[in-house]
């Protein structure tokens, strides 16, 4: 073994406890690499909670001043966890808190310089913008020695910086006397960059990382490109601190964008980006550091908290394996796929840390949920098992009188296979109790309203109602314990799920999945975790479908394709709404892959599309109702990534010709 | 009657029709105002339905054409209706519509100008900045005359304007050929100012005219003051075309601010507000011109499309009443207080707008509710009544075996003095057989699975939920109607409210008015309604409870007050959070209206105050699911409004001195 990956085994355990000898021992290996030496503490905040995050930071301050590091670096407001919302305007007090830490952790720090993310406040007289910065301070000699204030604020997908937080007028750092103080009028002449050991940084708050106008093509957010002001003082190393959560396709983008900033500047880059997830964002660590020629030095574990030592000047970094797959993703290209593979474990990575972290920053430990024998419930009951331990998972069997006897035994083999707590709990006393009142009651409003459906849901809903009754009661009787939403994304775009049915739970871990990636991601866990084929393979190879009504062309249980459109379709459809944005007849003019291999009259396709934009458009509410879920895909339709008002239904998807609008006026 | 009165008379009917008769008298009436005459459209657009938006405009354009007005001005993003979201970002085509729209209704300006707001795609290759502008177009004559494009961005509040759109670097009127291609390299040297029938026009968007330093006393968000740069070309006249919601308090700013910039410039201000709701947010409309002394010239009617006609140089223009009451909170002070009186019309109409708004722009006619014969159910029904029309609504009473003999008949009393549809379904059945399958279930689960409550609200949510099922069960059976989640804010902040239970429906009227608040409005309706006293005294007299479960000490229905704190005290701390800000120790050391009139010992405080914060860190998951309401208060909970991350709840509400910080650091 050599020393650096003798070094980097040491590091690994530093938060499991070294030994006094094996402590000695790593301080020994480090002294070569001393000079420029960098601590990447990718920690996992709780959102709000202060003093757990600033003993993380502290320990981990601790660690690097032992080791004799040059620098420890932390994610983005890692004081406050990221993101914070609205809370810090309602609840100042919090604010406070973070400085008055911030202030004390300044107190312990020596020569190994800290640089810790928080939220500043900005002095309150005659103000004139935002009351914050996102502000990063550089902590060392019991001081806070410098400053640096993010100048670019995201406000697209689930990022709303701006609301709150005043962008910085200038780049890179100002004297520690700034600390809430900081206005135009105090701008120091000191230097863009700090000095550490020697060593001269250029030091940046996340997106301000993300505005090279040559990468992306001359199309950028903002006008100010804080790197390449930074770069006019040739800095030693760029350092980027972040909370950038994982989504599909981003990889590559933070790949190949970091690697070219390293690159165009021959300069280093040390990104240290949080971990972990806050409601609905899933953060994967995966901090990284890039030498002056772009190419990979280091990569920190993806979706797990780690102490990493790196010195991008003398090539001491481990590249830790990317979840399996993704390196394939990096030179993809744009196109709609069925081959969801190289994602599947970075998808399985980031709802289970979604889940795991929902329960544990709550205060939740158990879930429970109906186990249908579809796929749907299964693929949930994989992932609850996997994030939270199999006996901390109740599968409920709640069959009707449509249920099938396979669906029945399918649910028990998975419960079985999983080792979680099964029972079963037939709804049809509840039903029938249920549909007899309703009918009554029904009568009676007949008296005075018209307008009664000749065939309506509401029996379908009943039995979907009735089970999520059954879930929320185990809830309120059990601690700890937390119903689940088990509706996929394909579904959720088609409301093609029930209000306080099974779109009702405590989480929803599965409301960012498409279903042909549902079918992926369940052969992929058959074939990926330690236990095999945990999924009966007969779940993955039936059609889908709620089991809540009868088809009466069939005899049989509904199948939802039939109801909807073909998964292969209605999939390809949202992926081209969400990713690039296309309307109506950029879909009718165009080729979509199930039309490869099967034959769709035009008049079919139109319909389809036709039903999609309809049922899209009622499906908003829902939407707007669904439980915290984790953000997967590139694009998602969770009420924190993307809002569209619920009265916005009456959209014209295919538009008009001018010279249509022109008739309409002139009838006007 | 005046020639003014006369005018002020037939402008009212004109979207009634007015006789050739009728319009040839207001013709001749208005030819002496006719240099710097200004019709005001005061409309009511629904958010993305450009063809229904367009329809109004050029209506209202034709009127003015008709009357030969110098100018009509329309509200803030017209065409599109405000707020329209993301929804732009993710259906582009909406956007090439509107201009579509924009380009014909163009053609049919004569010498009348038209002032149309729209949403301004940016050119697209080698862009800086987000892909919109929010524009104003001059239209006359057949042609776009020139583009005003809006400043300052708000980001606060329901508002995410920066989110999507690019904050023009230029104030005032560019050339009407820089349509779509505007940017910083073809700014001409154009007049900011607008001649328009030989008058000078200061033209502005909504928040560009909201940054007046001097009125703000030097503490303003934006740096950059568009109506100041305006009055640098002395403009006759500045025009604000606004969408900007009813909130409480807001009033008093509006007037003030507007009358203080009137006055310091000496120009005469006309601003147009939307009015109408969309979604959570409902617009006042009251659009108003102020002379240049800074007096109220002119002002719309409230909650109400208007097509209004002035002349701020010739004294035309009629001040229609505030709601009753507001024009008292316009001197106001910041102290929380019990006298809603002077607030309840305008909550009233407000309600009443958002709950008629919501079912007409998202298609649903009928409402169906709970009536429990409490106060929330009550003036939920009475508000319903109004808003849809008595025949509209039914009401159910769903008794379980607590539920009083009064309550059961206060809930018939109230729909007999309404008129509304009403029915009795007993959840008694229901409550059983769903309690029997629990009880065994719970058994089952029992024996898996420790932490069984001793004491739970399993029961009292069964019967919420069981009343929940009954009311979606007619939403789905019956064609266009709605079940409505009657919970209040008071209630809400506390969590004191059933997941699928009561806190469940299509919308939420009173989830932004406060139980104190509430029973003052019961008392105004009793008063101000055509009927009086339609809510019986005995519901405005008795303890809120949601007779669920029986108190063990008195044997009768348990008291909210009882379970949570004084609704008084309580009130109050909701309010020093939402409009001051106000952290644990700021209430613990200040005195409470409550206390006032009470003894309460510090002790009892503490432990209320404890209780509150406590609660409501665990009602944040409750937020974010809650249907769509009416924001009516200075500030709420509604998620579009407040956003806090769920697992936030750690935050420590008390803090930690400086000391205890540091003690807790020596020992990591």
């Amino acid at each position: 073994m050599t020393d650096k990956d003798r070094i980097y085994e040491l590091a690994e355990k530093i938060e499991q406890g070294l030994t006094s000898e094996q402590k000695q021992e790593l301080i020994d290996l480090l002294k070569p690499y001393k000079d420029g030496s960098i601590g990447i503490a990718q920690i996992n905040p709780i959102a709000g909670d202060i003093e757990y995050n600033s003993k993380k930071v502290v320990r981990f301050i601790n660690y690097a001043q032992e080791l004799n590091l040059d620098l420890v670096v932390f994610p983005e407001l890692i004081l406050m966890g990221y993101p914070i919302e609205d809370t810090i305007d309602r609840h100042p007090i919090i604010v406070e808190e973070n400085v008055k830490w911030l202030k004390q952790i300044a107190k312990i720090t020596k020569n190994t310089t800290a640089l810790v993310g928080f939220v500043e406040p900005r002095k309150y007289d005659h103000l004139t913008g935002k009351k914050y910065y996102n502000s990063v301070a550089v902590l060392s000699n019991g001081k806070i020695q410098g400053i640096i204030r993010k100048s670019l604020l995201p406000t697209y997908s689930e990022f709303n910086d701006y609301r709150y937080i005043e962008p910085s007028p200038v780049v890179g750092s100002q004297s520690g006397e700034t600390l809430g103080n900081f206005a135009e009028d105090n701008i120091g002449n000191c230097p863009k960059t700090n000095i550490i050991s020697g060593k001269k940084y250029g030091i940046s708050i996340c997106e301000d990382c993300w505005n090279n106008k040559e990468f992306f093509n001359d199309t950028t957010l903002y006008s100010l490109d804080p790197i390449e002001e930074l770069s006019k003082e040739n800095p030693d190393v760029f350092i980027n601190c972040s909370a950038s959560p994982t989504r599909a396709k981003k990889e590559q983008l933070k790949h190949n964008m970091l690697s070219f900033i390293a690159k165009k500047y021959s300069t280093p880059i040390v990104y240290v980006n949080q971990v972990g997830a806050i409601d609905n964002s899933s953060f994967d660590g995966s901090s990284r550091v890039f030498d002056k020629n772009g190419e990979l030095l280091a990569r920190a574990e993806s979706f797990k908290e780690q102490f990493m030592i790196v010195n991008p000047h003398k090539g001491l970094g481990k590249i830790y394996p990317l979840t399996k797959g993704l390196e394939k993703t990096l030179t993809e290209s744009k196109v709609y796929t069925l081959e969801y593979e190289p994602d599947l474990e970075r998808t399985y990575k980031t709802i289970i840390q979604g889940i795991r972290d929902y329960f544990k920053k709550t205060g939740f430990k158990r879930a429970v949920l109906g186990l249908s024998g579809g796929l749907d419930s299964t693929v949930c009951a994989v992932l609850l098992a996997d994030a939270l331990g199999k006996e901390n998972v109740f599968g409920i069997s709640m069959p009707s009188k449509i249920t099938s006897k396979e669906s029945k035994s399918d649910a028990e083999k998975l419960a079985q296979n999983l080792g979680i707590n099964f029972t079963e709990a037939p709804i049809k006393e509840m039903y029938d109790t249920t549909n007899n009142c309703l009918q009554k009651l029904f009568g009676e409003i007949e008296k005075k309203w018209d307008g009664r459906y000749k065939q309506s849901f509401t029996s379908d809903n009943i039995q979907a109602r009735s089970r999520a009754i059954f879930l929320w009661g185990i809830s309120n009787e059990f601690g700890n314990c937390l119903p689940i939403a088990t509706s996929d994304k394909s579904e959720l775009y088609m409301g093609y799920a029930t209000i306080n049915g099974d779109m009702s739970g405590g989480f929803a871990p599965i409301a960012d999945v498409p279903k042909t990636k549902l079918f992926a991601l369940a052969r992929w866990l058959n074939k990926n975790r330690p236990i095999k084929d945990a999924i009966p393979e007969s779940v993955i190879l039936k059609k889908p479908g709620a089991e809540l009504a009868i088809d009466p062309k069939t005899g049989k249980p509904l199948i939802a394709e039939d109801a909807l459109m073909p998964y292969e379709f209605l999939d390809e459809v949202i992926w081209r709404i969400e990713n690039k944005k296309e309307h109506y007849f950029d879909m009718i003019n165009s080729e979509f892959l199930y039309e490869k291999n099967n034959s769709v009259s035009k008049e079919q396709k139109a319909q389809w599309l036709d039903k999609f934009y309809r049922r899209m458009s009622t499906a908003l509410y829902k939407w707007s109702i669904l439980p915290p879920s984790v953000i997967v895909d590139s694009r998602s339709i969770n009420k924190y990534d993307y809002r569209q008002p619920i009265t916005s239904s009456h959209i014209n998807y295919k538009g008009l010709s001018e010279a249509e609008i022109a008739d309409i006026i002139l009838k006007i």
